[in-house]
């Protein structure tokens, strides 16, 4: 294929061959245990192999980073914060190359993959400012002639373990985070985006291998739209539909449960099936493409086994209105789906990572709330409406019970400043701006006779 | 024992008798279980008995509280401030027989008692403040016509499992902020403090029983203080045997272990081994006691044990200085002792609940701290010294590892303005003031086109 | 005058008579200065007489005052806040008497009199526990082996000098947070309101006289109410009409102008001027009474040559469409008067202040907010709307440029966990929440080499 | 000069020549004023010509300026970060000149020259992070179905106008957090500076005109050193010998005034004194100088006059140690000069703007603070000690009353990261970290019934 060979160029600007090496321990680049290959999924022919690390190889880079960590943490705050202004400098030089890689290994379209490297060049650019923020706390002491103070230091190592979706963002959140705290980072990429690891990895450099301190869980979503008779019909559709389909489906944020008053039900649904219709599906790196392939092969054998699910509940209203099929092609690609359902079938509250989208029918605000909060993940959850009174009542006490509540914009779309995550089974942890800095430190309460 | 006859006339003060019902479920006092026993520790006489409530009782009050909570977290924070306030002003006029009552049955001197509900006091006016302080925050948008805010939300409910050593403080620490954060809140008491549950509980008046959405741990201790060579050697004596003998030794932040410089080892050692040679140990209640009994029976079972083995580790040093023997009594008194050992001895690392101190020799700084770092405990930590480089370094990245790192003061001493908690085997969690409120709320980054 | 005799009989529970001491000074009641007169505005007659100090009583109390301030400093904070709890508590304990003198001296009806003397009650209790959150700050330094922190020390002494229209309350803004930040405070009453100076500081007693270290205006309002075509029109006009004519127009909160759009004009105008016919005008001990008299004859003359200026300005349409007029009794009561007038009347730009309310009309939301802002003064200003958007740009950087921004809420009605205050000729400072403690402090950085 | 033509090499890098326009108005440089020369302070000859703006230029730019300031508050903060990042590294690409001219427009040494202008770089990256933490509050209302915000929004146009001694870096630590926060900003340098203006200028490109909205103002230091018996006599010699002749004496931050402890007095002197006779004077651009010549012809004369002043005070034991004299040259060269004096002597209150160091003893620290805070200005003071008690006495209620309070370190030296500048005659504002931001922008208290 043509356009692959044009792909192989822009590889090589960014460090990559046909072989390489999968992990960069104590100053260098080594690995010494078996081979694995990297594939195209809009193909599934083979783009590298990458050589992995041996358990020996970790023990050596982990006693490498213990060691680099006691400097690490004595190296004044903002000066960690010039080093990670650097590394953004570095990434922000290669954007277009990094971009087209996380779309070539990943799937998605090419936007969103120089959209995710970008991602990570703000985290940096965030993070240079926060190390000079980092603030202890000097708080009055109840005790004469004492004070007390909060103080914060760095934990040691941090270990950040991405998945194939996000393949660099992610780490981006925490690693740049990490780093101006004081911490070192080792980095565990998917074994489906080894190159997307390495390549990144050559410019942060200081990724070995798989370790945890403290556990910081972002895990599923099963994320939902509510759409109030009130609401900006147009503006709804366009989101529901870029928040259902984007990343084919494949978004920790993305919608899958489609929530319609039953008075704009019809009107919404037909707007939205014609999105579908004419929505083009194809090579993530062409011009034009909305929706590329899933990740993998077995990405495609559960959207099949969902599927099927879905139409045995047919009791349920399992009614699929357009899509639910693979397409004949050599790569990984399905159809965008949308499926009618009761609110009350039992696949309505699972995550299935592809796009399909369940709708459902409800008759008001407060039926609306108990079924977005129905589910056992709390991540993301949006409203569309018009009225001041129900965007309050939404982000309430009694409202969304998730880490992210949007109003009048899809549920995809969290910016760095904030902090990033959910409750309940989605882990309660926090990345990226906001005051999650503190997950990467230790407080100490120190008081003093004076 | 006449003495006992009077301590009956206070618990009437409180509402107590001699059979009491143990649970107040859905606005009444009601508990159709079996009857269990409130003991004396100083002289293992019954106080008087407590029917304790059923699984069913239980269900009914969760049930209650869970009906509660739903006007609850709509009452604006500072009217439940306010609410929060008359609970401490109705402690205030309790302080002195509810103190009496927690020396009584817990065991420890009657002035540890009031300073325990004072500390509830105290932290019932702090979450006055606290209710007008709940901010979220509003963030800047990176995207043009976006808002973007941080939320913050009630729990719902929170459950609070108290031990014995503290049986009303850290209701306190959790229960007021809890409430002011929009909480029901349901407190288990420890099974051998029942009437201190009771006669705070008819005060507080909405404990049920046990059930956690979120947790957070406050777990053991094994807190250790060092002594430099240029310390106040008076200030730094007294401090010691405070820490160690206090409340029997049976405060989480009891120091249990004592690491010297040297040159001051064993003029230290004399100047303490003095003090514990004159502590009087008897009555909590009666004046001049300082020293009452462990909290049961089984406590002076472990402390036999722990001698024991203490001695068996006569390779390591295991030379008891001062103490070691229980007193003949019918009360549940031990001697405080001082043991001289070697810091690699392994009763070292585990935390024995009793008066027993641990006595090591260091040489400098670095060899301090990596002692003092060298537990599986986090909680608290000290160091005695006048020299301010030496301060920096024990509340820096490479100092003391624990949530609390004091200077010239001992290990014991939290105040409620800071956070308390720990690291390591400690849990994590932080409770009472700065930040600690957010552990009892949710989070919700809310994002809104406008 | 029956009630009149009453009343002395509640001044005698807060320890007035029939002459009374002006001003404490080093412990004790003393004044050796001329006498005045307290006036009833209802009625004109004496209530009591009060001897001022002289300049050298002044001296010789703020002499005092400045001994007093330098152990006031190293008392630690939430000490000083558990003095300042004590003060709450005193006053609770004689609300309803106090509120009712304010009522009686300074002429507003009774429910805003205990109001006034609850909301200092309430800065207590805020105040006692921000006493443990006069936060400090380490932050992080760019060198190494260095430490920076932020610490906030007490200026010394606070002057307060408050003003006739809340003769308590802003005492309590200021002088709660200035206690627990460590000052000591000296306060001003109004001349015209010498008996609640009195009252209150027989309670604070630390009052003395007047000097400022730092100064912090809160000044002039003129503030609008916008009323868009899409607002609730009942919830507007009645909280137009509270906000108008409550405390006869002497808040500096009172709302002067009244922006209505051109499509609900007609309607608004209608209702508002049929509630200004129905209000009763009275005693404002008595029940049932909503409007009270001016505060003094002077207030009244004002009134007289505000109405002759609008008359004048017959060309801007200056019309009267109610009210207008001082009411024939011994007291200084005039009526709620509506006027309709053009935007451009240079009589809008000043506040008149007395319940004289300006009603303009508009098209649209840039032109309402462009008329909001085009008075010198900042305070306070209100939107009545339902739609999000609307309020968003409303809050915005080119929405109104006031210190307080309402929706669907009148213009007064400011909480003490917020910081009340505005920009422009209204002074830019902030008293009562948030962090405006911070005014009452000094900052230094402190740098250390460790 | 051969020297001098280099210089002009360099000039040419970043766009000036031998004559230059003055002012950037609304997009391009034009000045339709008279012409001011540009001098070198080491040779008082002439570097080029400026054209400086009328008042109509002004007046033109002012009124683009406030054009552009609708728009630019509108585009959201993180953009107008990542402008500002974008003019960091415009002048990071230009450092070594931009330090050069500053070096040689002033008269610093080079280093200093460089590290202005580094200061400016380091704000602009700090500003990146800073853009996306301009955050209010959500604050809890007391008041059921309200909710209460804390917002805040630019204040529109910005006035900066900086001095000769800091020609550019206090440009930087007002104009970038100015810019993210929302404003445009007007810059007028120092007269004396012109190419420096222009240099810089070019850069930012944004600079027209003067005028203020809000004043924050930053004036004089006359700063102290304390050195106590127990300081490390070394280290308090050096960092004394920087403080007081650093940029010859010329910075707001230099040390004017040294208090020792009688028991070290004469020792420090003596190493003083030696240091004072090695110090190269010289050309700025050339390395190994350590003090270059004063700014202005002009400020030779003040040195001048005030060592006249000193000598008239003999009385007061006004006696020159080492210096005093105007060196022969053709530039402003003047000797680093300590004086031993009383600490009752009038010159003492004074800032002179030279290298003149006063010397005087003391015999204890509550002594040495009191002599410490006994001058008008309160910038920035020093102690030099070993003792904690003493450190913290120093930064307490009771101690320096300056807004800098260093331990062990000199009185010069700010960092960024905090907030700089003092009480008393030096103004109250704070500029560069912290919440200094808050300084540039408005608040407003939004509350809303929902």
């Amino acid at each position: 294929m043509g356009s692959e060979s044009n792909n192989l160029e822009f590889l090589k600007e960014i460090g990559l061959g046909s072989t390489n090496i999968g992990s960069f321990i104590n100053g260098q680049w080594k690995a010494n245990g078996s081979s694995v290959t990297s594939v195209n999924p809009s193909t599934n022919q083979t783009i590298a192999t990458v050589t992995e690390a041996t358990v020996e190889d970790y023990d050596e880079g982990l006693q490498a980073c213990s060691e680099a960590a006691k400097t690490w943490m004595t190296i004044p705050a903002p000066k960690r914060g010039e080093i990670v202004r650097q590394i953004g400098d570095a990434l922000r030089a290669k954007l277009d190359p990094l971009g087209r890689l996380v779309s070539l290994e990943m799937g998605k379209i090419v936007a969103e993959g120089i959209g995710e490297v970008q991602e990570i060049i703000d985290m940096c650019d965030y993070a240079v400012g926060l190390s000079r923020q980092l603030n202890g706390s000097i708080i009055p002491s109840e005790r004469p002639d004492h004070m007390m103070f909060e103080v914060w230091n760095p934990l040691g190592i941090v270990g950040v373990i991405t998945a194939f979706n996000f393949p660099c963002a992610v780490l981006g959140w925490n690693a740049c985070i990490a780093l101006v705290c004081g911490n070192c980072v080792v980095w565990k990429g998917a074994p489906t985006t080894p190159l997307i690891t390495i390549a990144v990895g050559a410019i942060v450099q200081k990724t070995v291998t798989e370790r945890f301190g403290k556990c910081l869980l972002e895990l599923s979503g099963n994320n939902a739209i509510i759409v109030m008779d009130d609401a900006d019909i147009k503006l709804a559709v366009r989101s529901i539909f870029f928040a259902a389909v984007g990343t084919a489906g494949q978004r920790c944020t993305t919608c899958r449960r489609l929530y319609l008053h039953e008075s704009i039900y019809t009107n919404v649904l037909d707007q939205l099936a014609g999105l579908y219709k004419q929505v083009k599906i194809g090579n993530p790196l062409e011009k034009g493409t909305l929706v590329g392939p899933l990740h993998t092969r077995s990405s495609v054998e559960n959207f099949k086994k969902g599927i099927a699910a879905i139409k045995s509940q047919a009791c349920h209203g399992g009614k699929i209105l357009t899509g639910g099929s693979v397409l004949e092609s050599e790569g990984n690609f399905v159809q965008p789906t949308i499926v009618e359902i009761s609110s009350d079938a039992a696949v309505v509250k699972e995550e299935l990572f592809a796009p399909v989208l369940y709708v459902m029918k409800f008759q008001n605000l407060e039926e609306a709330i108990a079924l977005n909060n129905s589910v056992p993940q709390g991540l993301s959850s949006s409203i569309f409406t018009q009225t001041p009174n129900t965007i309050f009542k939404w982000i309430g006490p009694r409202g969304s019970d998730c880490g992210i509540v949007n109003v009048n914009i899809p549920t995809n779309g969290a910016e760095i400043g904030g902090a990033f995550g959910g409750e309940k089974a989605t882990g309660g942890g926090r990345e990226a701006g906001s005051d999650s800095w503190k997950q990467y430190m230790r407080r100490s309460t120190w008081q003093v006779l004076v």
